[in-house]
């Protein structure tokens, strides 16, 4: 779904991340004050009140002040409320609604990221019609999605997929980043956002992770084919990974979904294996690489063009050393894109989708 | 979600599918025919009326009128309405909605399987309150899923899960012939339905490709870990195909959120590519037990230790062919559960099962 005033209009926001503003649950946060077109002026976390975001947040280079209540960030001026941040659980806790609900009478707009639905309450919705604002539930699926039929197959633009090893390594991160770059070289590329953080960045796509199993594929689908042609890559947001247990089902709807032309692999470079107690050991990048190779060949035949590390949590000189044991492991270039330079990758997709607009 | 009435009281049912009657989209209304614990009465379809829904299914067994409009229907003294039949497209027909509301109004429960959700109509649920009626739209998700932990790697009971080539090749079929051969051997066992035919079947189960992607995987490894422990084997219907680009999502989070002991492959044996136009071959039985082995293996290793033909369009030689001409290429024992005598399979899953108890 596409949320116009969202994409247009440059926003001034606030966040509330109530005990929770760490690595994992601010990973929607960060996506918006690295990549988002909009303003986020500051973040409601009373237990961290008077410090700065990028204390608790590695990478995020920007000092955002945190302050203890909606009536301090309303001091900022802003005008829309994001709750792109995910409490323990994935709910949103229901102690949350009175602030929210206070928020709307402040006359602020409000985008929800979480699984569970601001637009299905009653009261809620009430209320934002009071004060004529906009409540945005970011995953809530579009209705009437078609059943993938297939099309993505034989598209007309080059199609690039990031697939990785786990939840949560610097897929959406590392598409961002190596966009830029390639718009660069004079190619014209497109981002089709699959999970609430690229969605609240972008302002539309589809929250894949939130659509019920029969239309995942063909949510994902029908996104591609309505921009192919247009433009001369279109790269698709990859999601959880094939080998966890939790959301392997949602990768493989959007590798079959999609059927990339190439895959970028991504992985956090000191996880060693799927986070969060499942015991499952993540192999080497060459096997990750054959894995989703012949699970995306079932459909349509791809191949792994380069290598994308998160070394965020390892200094300078393990960071280069990873970077050089993963390029030598799996044959493919291979770079940290946030941290290092890109020209290795780069080339390696442009070579690659000047070889398939040659076919053509 | 269990519906205890469904499950214990006997009903007397009628089904609607006006201009559906065929073998695909009759497949909910067959399955309820063929293994359900309720009488089907009758079938409302104008375009046949007069003649009995043998004619136009095959395999069916039982002779089931058919009859032009609700009023001949009513005749028979129903007290329910199945909507079990997938009209084209999968969402119900708009042109539907009066003969439902005049059912209600008629006195009858309504039991709903489709993807289009009669609970979220405000006049039918007030017509429903009003005559006391139960409406129970089968395919919609429990609230509050959770995402899957990978309880199932360690469960106490045998799972044996169903895994196939494509779509309506028979999986469900062919566990509940099984299921009851099995019984007769005295290994108590349990039918975990994931999909509307096994729900409305048993009263229970998940609507996995109805389930929002994330929760998928976790709804089944819920009901198994409802039961673990309690019966020797718990049998985990399958869904679609890792082959299948539209559904291969669903398949792939059941095979992970289960993580079955074994696996039964099954295969419409003159099928040669997946259906309705993928233009996706389908490999020998030997190449897709080793997908779905490695998919499975990288949350748990398994194996694939039986073979189930649907030969149902093939006449007896070319059946009995088929299924010899797999059992070779395969390397194991197969069968067409329906048709022909089970007992090589049922031999191969109970001595699997035993070598899992003599382990634990």
């Amino acid at each position: 779904m596409v949320e116009e005033s969202f994409k247009t209009k440059k926003r001034r926001m606030i966040a509330i991340a109530e005990d929770s503003l760490d690595f994992h649950n601010a990973k929607t946060a960060c996506g918006i004050i690295r990549y988002g077109f909009h303003d986020l002026l500051a973040v409601i976390d009373s237990t961290k009140a008077g410090r700065t975001a990028d204390e608790f947040v590695p990478g995020l280079g920007k000092k955002i002040p945190i302050v203890a209540n909606l009536e301090e960030a309303l001091a900022f001026k802003p005008d829309c409320l994001l709750i792109g941040i995910a409490p323990k659980g994935g709910a949103l806790p229901e102690s949350w609604m009175g602030v929210i609900k206070e928020t709307i009478a402040a006359g602020l707009d409000v985008y929800n990221g979480l699984h569970t639905f601001l637009t299905n309450d009653a009261d809620m919705m009430a209320l934002a019609k009071k004060h004529g604002r906009v409540i945005w539930d970011v995953r809530k699926p579009d209705k009437n999605l078609p059943v993938a039929l297939g099309y993505c197959k034989n598209a007309k633009s080059y199609l690039l997929h990031t697939v990785g090893s786990d939840c949560s390594v610097g897929k959406m991160t590392a598409m961002l980043e190596l966009r830029e770059a390639i718009r660069k070289r004079g190619v014209t590329i497109e981002f089709v956002a699959t999970g609430q953080t690229g969605i609240l960045i972008t302002g539309w796509g589809q929250p894949v992770d939130a659509i019920p199993g029969d239309f995942m594929a063909g949510a994902v689908e029908m996104e591609i084919m309505a921009l192919d042609g247009k433009v001369d890559i279109i790269m698709i947001e990859g999601q959880g990974s094939l080998l966890h247990p939790g959301y392997s089902g949602v990768t493989l709807a959007l590798l079959h979904g999609s059927a990339p032309d190439a895959l970028i692999y991504c992985h956090q470079s000191d996880r060693r294996e799927i986070a969060r107690g499942y015991k499952i050991p993540i192999p080497p990048a060459s096997v990750m690489c054959k894995i989703y190779e012949d699970a995306a060949g079932w459909v349509k035949p791809t191949r792994t063009i380069a290598v994308c590390l998160n070394t965020s949590r390892q200094d300078e000189k393990e960071a280069l050393g990873a970077i050089q044991a993963t390029a030598e492991e799996s044959g493919l270039p291979t770079t940290d894109p946030v941290r290092f330079d890109s020209t290795a990758v780069v080339d390696a997709i442009i070579a690659d989708y000047k070889k398939f607009r040659s076919k053509k």
